[in-house]
């Protein structure tokens, strides 16, 4: 009889969740075997072997400069003794050989540190964020208090670029694949969040200055020490370098007295203070708080928005006519009290999901639109190429699912679904991967699991989880509730069936087990069918057998009165299951802020004095959609602008009006900072001319259809190309002066 | 010198509070008038006089029969000395003023009762609620789990319609009138709320069951008995009717001393078990929780959104190019934990709020699109007909503006734009009303206050409040952040002012005062420009004057050489002052039930067996635009099915194919009970009838018509009669069947 082990739902997308389950792996698995597979991992995404040649090819000309320094000290010390020549000579080879090894520092530390590849990174993130800020995308919540660590505001044109994410994933998914909406709200009473299993394990282990009381995430102290040491100290040995690499690859899986003896090992103190620390405990990253008045009952702002999909799960499905498979879908707030934030806007204490659970028969994962995807070919990182130490290579999704790469076609629709919606909104595929879970990643109950992938300035970051998760979530609530979560098939005509039916004797039981009556009657209940045959064969040939309960922790004697075991025939007219689910979850700011990377691009103005910044939103994602610039102030030019104005409003398009008496270049450089794709300079009161954003070219157009040709680009209906074939170009004295 | 009694501002828009300050206006204002003003308040809302008169009828008649009855006794204990007749003809009597009692009984129970015009108010919101349920508008939260008092969840429908409200919200509001929209975290750190005041003060007076713990709403207890008593104590003294009403009145006043007398006086104890109450006391309803890992950061769920807006008023001034006016805008969860939640989904703990904050110079309260809405005409219900006991009157809205009705323009603007939203939302002109605040209802600081309120089954609900809320806001969180939240006029040129300047000898304050120097200085830097004048006069005159400092609660004696004031001449180049702020708040659960109220109706099915339910949703509300149903199953049908499908999700219209084999007539009717406006009838492979939801009236249009011809009715671009006027009305055998 095997028990389920628990892990819970939120380690398997594990993206949005800073923790993995704090069950002992290490230990668990064997070690070797444990050990083997993370070494592979890392060396996946590192250089390893060449980094150990550097490493070593430094200690070698480290010691070649030891022995020639030894050489020219004894020298010297042999005063007059020695040659000037021969003195002069050796400090010319030490002179040299420090050259050497100062070039061999040079190259390890070019291929281990942040001061590489890092430093071009950090650069290009500061020059985002700083635009991102100055334009209010973001703003520091509470900023004139001083602001709250891992909490932001989305300022006018951040909230508009949601806006239009949001409305995009309702489209593209709610709409198109006629999914069910619903909207539950975000304060969340204890019981729903115990059976899903966050009360208890949707938890950090953190450590505390033991002097000023300070917290930190413990495994951010090894991850940050390692680093360091890592890239900073280049008399690391290679085996030492090696062993750090180790506990990097394998931090997610240490449990709380394995951090501790690291932290202890290493000689960690709080960075802060140089204080001691103290041991590792877990730390739930619920909000918590009270509902109602008397204090009693505990409640949580929701960590996901998942639950509330789960518990409607049995009014959806009658919505839904009883007919699978049906997909439901929540956008909302969820919320993840973390010990200390960090990676600016990726990893925040308040953020916005949007979730599908998809529900499907079990035994038919198959979905009709599969076809429509099948071709897709992009960027997939399955579980064999990253222990095989390969990157993530161009796949057809198709061949993907036929091979069993992916483990259905249900799941595989869903991948590529996700693919064409990072894609629209202007993610660079290029930058864009799905990576498989390893198994070591995965819940125990699910059945396969994809990371969407974005490549940005912190690395690649999960940003959307697509996992098939079973029968686990509805199996948890039904259990907990006691209301059956289940679906039905009904038979077109009954089928016989053989099903085994374990009749334990109360009576019996409870004389031989009084007080362990019940865990042993559940155990009985709970074998299967093979288990119950053997045990009715043992019984009847011995009378008697062992019969492990786990929940006892041990053997129990059961004999023949004591169970009635047999396989009898029936008819079913329906079949009862739970419903399998597929989960597609994707981190809305996360997605928002690797989009700002990847559409973020500078060009010199034409004066060549000055980097400008543009952002190439596409049309469906841009804040504003477009400008008006009257090009002098005149009644005239201004009477247009309002024409134009109300006929953008009454299409519902978003657009500013921008009449500061500042040159057009400029103008048109500050339009392009926040990403407007398209610029309306009204140069006459009959016609104006409309700019595109990345190529700079001018259209002209009557200003009557100015509202008509913004909606067209705006909507898709057109591309710049089509209209540009239609309308006159414009290269005029107004034209581009950036 | 006067100090600022504190309101804080959510006690303004009480709509979405439940809660008045608990200050003690009682004993603030004269005994007297207040009863007066109050007693006129209640008579404008009922019919005390009439009301009065059958209690004193009934009175009476009851005091006949109770005459007569004695007599009756009177004669019989007389025995054989009473004639028959006599006894007979007393009995007669007796019964007819039994008779008149009892019809005036009945009278006065039909006055005051729930059982009037209450009982078919009760059944209409009853077959509102049921088919809002059964379809899936709303489910109580977690219903598995027995649900939590005041969660409700909004399923597909529902939540349709409420992305559908807030995008036309956006296009009104957020797009029309150009204004900066920000999304800021629920998750709100202490020092920002105790700023905005919520943490000292918003409360409800909470009573607690002595044996329980059972928590009561003390207001509430006291409502529940004054209303119980005057519905069905028939034997009320009019005197007593006159105090309960006038309790009621006033209730949202009273003192938790004041609630706690009441409730020892009339006896009143727990509902549920009769055991004694506590006195009342304050419960704070934010939901609290902790900020980051150390239990010391306290925070709470914010308990609306504009406190977002002020902390971000100098970015988006600086964001705006410091211009006033400005309007922000945000959309998002409020939370309120409710002591006892009551009235079903008008009064939550969790809900989405749409505030504005208009920022203005409160020099200049014009509005230059004021014009637009000057001729708008509707209900209005100002402070001087609440009082002289009229009801609401159609009022032009120029004319409310320009007799000072409504306070200033920008105001004005608002309260019409809010009734063009509401109204085009579907809201029923003539169950809304604009009423003005009362000025006990106001915060001090407050210069004007409207809410729309919306008659539903519950009687007049607030759901939009539109405030003028002078600088209040700002001066709360400049003070409290030291950060200055201010605009500047920039002068064309330079003024020349009379300025105010105090200088306080700190020395020689010191050496009087030591310890109180603070205060005594903050004192006299605060003196208005006349005390600091007449005390200049007192101190050039006699040396020496007595100075009243608050902060120390007496008198000092102040020195000519503590102190110098003077006037002096200045030039200044800029004005800099706090904007006033203009806020409309929209409490977008309860726009959206009122909706549902004002679209419900039935009508009888064709079989007249059958009252069937609809909702007259405007295309805009909707949650689902069109329903497509194959006449009958069969290939050509489902294919040209098909092709409408695709056009209509590529045309981006929520809609539903219905494939199931019942009636046509069934299926129309199931798609009315959702509200669908259209309902496309595939009845060849050609063309197909488009049906109208609640004229029931059909058009043919060709297929490849049909997604345009939606898309123009659900955009507001076509109406039915235009469309109708193009295409041929179809009256065919597939026609209405309901």
């Amino acid at each position: 009889m095997v028990f389920m082990r628990f892990r819970p739902r939120i380690f398997s997308p594990s993206l949005f969740g800073p923790s993995k389950p704090r069950t002992p792996t290490l230990a668990a698995s064997p070690p070797a075997a444990a050990a083997a597979r993370r070494r592979i991992v890392s060396m996946a995404s590192s250089t390893t072997t060449s980094e150990d040649a550097l490493r070593r090819a430094l200690a070698e000309r480290q010691a070649a400069v030891d022995a020639q320094a030894e050489t020219v000290r004894a020298l010297k010390a042999a005063g007059a003794a020695a040659a000037k020549a021969e003195v002069d000579a050796a400090v010319e080879a030490l002179k040299a050989l420090k050259v050497e090894a100062g070039a061999a520092a040079r190259r390890l530390q070019a291929a281990v540190g942040a001061g590489g590849g890092g430093a071009a990174r950090e650069e290009m993130r500061q020059a985002v964020v700083n635009t991102l800020e100055r334009k209010l995308f973001y703003i520091p919540s509470f900023k004139i208090y001083r602001g709250v660590a891992g909490l932001y505001d989305y300022g006018p044109p951040g909230c508009a670029v949601k806006a239009n994410v949001l409305a995009f994933w309702r489209q593209h998914f709610v709409l198109e694949e006629n999914m069910l909406e619903v909207d539950c709200p975000c304060v969340t009473p204890e019981i729903v969040l115990k059976a899903s299993g966050h009360v208890e394990k949707f938890t950090d282990l953190m450590v505390k200055d033991e002097k000023t009381g300070t917290c930190y995430r413990a495994d951010h102290l090894l991850k940050d020490h390692c680093k360091e040491k890592l890239e900073k100290d280049l008399t690391l040995s290679p085996e030492k370098a090696a062993e750090l690499k180790h506990v990097l690859a394998v931090l997610d899986d240490l449990s709380a007295d394995e951090l501790g003896t690291k932290i202890k090992e290493y000689g960690i103190v709080a960075p802060d203070t140089k204080n001691p620390l103290s041991d590792p405990y877990p730390f739930n990253l619920m909000f918590q708080t009270s509902i109602g008045p008397t204090g009693l009952n505990v409640g949580y702002m929701r960590p996901e928005t998942a639950q509330g999909i789960f518990v409607n799960f049995k009014d959806l499905y009658y919505y839904n006519g009883q007919k699978l498979p049906f997909a439901a879908a929540q956008i909302g707030q969820a919320f993840r009290n973390e010990i200390s934030p960090r990676q600016g806007l990726l990893r925040v204490r308040e953020f916005t999901l949007a979730e599908i659970e998809h529900f499907v028969d079990p035994e038919d994962k198959s979905h009709p639109k599969f076809v429509d995807v099948a071709d897709l070919e992009f960027l997939m990182f399955p579980r064999e190429l990253q222990l095989s130490g390969e990157s993530a290579k161009l796949v057809k999704l198709g061949e993907a699912v036929s091979k069993g790469t992916v483990n259905n076609e249900t799941l595989g629709y869903f991948i590529g679904r996700v693919y064409l919606f990072l894609t629209r909104l202007g993610i660079d595929k290029n930058r864009l991967r799905f990576r498989q879970h390893l198994p070591n990643e995965m819940a125990h109950y699910a059945a396969d699991c994809w990371d969407a992938e974005i490549e940005c300035s912190y690395g690649w970051i999960e940003c959307v989880g697509i996992a098939d998760r079973s029968a686990y979530d509805l199996r948890a609530h039904s259990d907990k509730s006691g209301v059956p979560l289940v679906a039905h098939e009904k038979f077109s005509k009954p089928r016989e069936v053989e099903k085994l039916v374990i009749v334990p004797s109360k009576k019996d039981l409870g004389l031989a087990f009084k007080g362990n009556q019940k865990m042993v009657v559940e155990a009985l209940e709970a074998m299967s069918e093979k288990e119950a045959m053997d045990m009715k064969a043992a019984l009847e040939s011995k009378g008697e057998t062992n019969f492990q309960v786990c929940t006892l922790g041990k053997d129990v004697v059961i004999t023949k009165k004591m169970v009635s075991i047999s396989m009898e025939k029936k008819l079913e007219h329906q079949r009862v299951f739970t419903p399998s689910v597929i989960e597609p979850s994707f981190g809305i700011g996360r997605i928002i802020y690797c989009l700002f990377e990847h559409s973020f691009y500078t060009r010199t103005s034409k004066s060549e004095e000055e980097q400008l910044n543009v952002f190439r939103f596409p049309p469906i994602v841009a804040p504003i959609k477009c400008t008006v610039f009257p090009l002098v102030k005149n009644q005239e030019f201004d009477d247009a602008a309002k024409v134009i104005d109300k006929a953008l409003t009454t299409a519902g398009i978003s657009h500013i009006i921008d009449t500061t008496a500042i040159s057009i270049g400029r103008r048109y450089a500050r339009t392009d900072e926040i990403g407007v794709p398209f610029a309306v300079t009204v140069d006459s009161a009959t016609s104006v001319t409309i700019r595109e954003r990345d190529s700079k070219e001018q259209i002209r157009v009557g200003i009557d259809e100015v509202a008509s040709v913004v909606k067209q680009l705006t909507d898709g209906q057109s591309t710049w190309a089509d209209v540009s074939f239609k309308y006159p170009s414009h290269i005029g004295p107004q034209g581009d002066q950036e």
